[in-house]
């Protein structure tokens, strides 16, 4: 099979309009799957959460051997997106006391004191553990830029800054696995309507969301420059189709599982005699209780 | 159904040699489950994860709209006892999104230039969040005490700290869960042995865990202390026998679900005009694409 991570990557000079975000590349059809594609993703979606958790394992056990690498998996999206719905099937897939979420939203009073990158640095994962970043770096290059929050100049030196910060991550450890969820601007209508229907949904419907909508195509500008620039080697952007959640997650799921396959894990050597030690806990048989 | 809090709840002069790690209170027998105790316990344990994770969310939306509760699960076990795998059953059942996980190790130095609450104050979740602590500030009456880590008198006044800081976070919107994982001399044994056996957790081992056996009584009894001078009617201690890994996690499951079901959650209403918010995006189906 076709490796997820080379249909979805994007090279440098990707526009998003060239991609339908109802596609779902790489995906089999119902001839070699004998089932409908969306029941088929599903399944294969529980089959990759038991692979991730056997590697995000060996990961976090190489790390209390001396292995300094770790997984940090970067989700942008436009609102309603579905960054939190790729986080809850995706990273709920594996063990929580092995992850290391981060939700970024607007900048603090303290990070704005600092330069952008700042308060990034202080949330990226330990090592041995798979850090996940719901929004990052590049909205400094994405709202900073529509909303005219800094001057052209600022804006446009930042994606030479992320590009050097992400070298610097790789050539520490870190496996970058930067995706970008993208929906068509009717699907954010339903899925804002959807909000507006459900009362269970109401909490995550903003106003604001749809004054947005107004500058779509800016938004949708800005992202296609920010891929374009920094879909690098050492940090390549996938861009996934996504008015499909089914699809979204089954995508997401394979490129986590990919970058993972080529870091080639496994389980540390015991640093201890095992022999010795079994013959110690046999000899242990008595309950040593207080007398 | 008697409330498993109730089963598990500790009074004020509890000894842990009164309570069989291999015991299953509150679990309904074969006659009303009609199948066996450890498949019927985790088929629940899947409906209870659907069950947690509604509240959670319940909660996290609630924070939005300026609820300042949370939900705190402290887990303290000997080694063995099945804390990082009640963590990855039950914390894992919910949405990682909502989840806010942390492990004590030994402190560190900087750590060590504070007062022990230092460390814990600086883990609480954020409003709306599941905090789960991994060990916990009862490692400074446990480790702190059977290893003489500080003198008596420092020990001893931590009772009462520990008390009025818990007091502290009761009285500010926390709901506490606090567990302790009770297995047996044997079944620690087994689990040693287990881990050397298995090549894919030989990662898990640490000899110094068996040298620590030798003084299992004395730990038993710090426990016991710690479980008697802390169990509070603002933060009761539960102990969950754990040599049965699936009773366990239906066990802690429950206390959690029971936590939330006193909270009395439910999602927050519309802050904006549902009507108005709908004609806005009835009306705005062209796709606002740049030329």
């Amino acid at each position: 099979m076709t490796s997820v991570r080379e249909l979805l990557r994007v090279g440098p000079a990707v526009d998003l309009k060239d991609i339908d975000p109802s596609s779902t590349p790489g995906l089999p059809g119902r001839k070699i799957t004998g089932k409908d594609s969306k029941s088929w993703a599903r399944e294969q979606l529980a089959l990759i959460g038991g692979q991730l958790t056997v590697k995000q394992e060996m990961l976090y056990a190489g790390a209390k051997a001396g292995d300094n690498r770790r997984l940090l998996l970067v989700l942008q999206a436009m609102d309603c997106g579905g960054k939190d719905g790729t986080v809850k099937k995706v990273a709920g897939a594996m063990n929580p006391l092995g992850l290391h979420i981060v939700s970024f939203g607007p900048p603090t009073e303290e990070e704005r004191e600092h330069d952008f990158l700042w308060r990034i640095r202080r949330a990226l994962p330990p090592t041995g553990l798979v850090g996940v970043f719901n929004r990052s770096q590049y909205e400094d290059v994405l709202i900073a830029r529509v909303e005219s929050l800094v001057p052209e100049t600022a804006w446009r030196a930042r994606y030479g800054q992320i590009n050097g910060f992400e070298r610097e991550l790789a050539d520490n450890g870190f496996a970058l696995v930067k995706v970008m969820l993208h929906i068509s601007y009717d699907e954010q209508r339903e899925r804002l309507l959807e909000r507006l229907t459900d009362p269970t949904k109401h909490w995550k419907y903003d106003p604001a969301d749809v004054d947005a909508r107004a500058r779509w195509a800016d938004y949708q500008g800005a992202y296609s420059d920010a891929l374009s620039q920094c879909s690098t080697d050492h940090a390549p952007w996938y861009v996934v189709p996504a008015n499909r959640k089914w699809y979204r997650d089954w995508a997401v799921a394979n490129l986590v599982l990919e970058a993972f396959d080529e870091m080639r894990l496994s389980y540390p050597e015991a640093d201890f005699d095992l022999d010795a030690e079994r013959r110690r806990l046999e000899a242990d048989r008595a309950p040593a209780m207080a007398p």
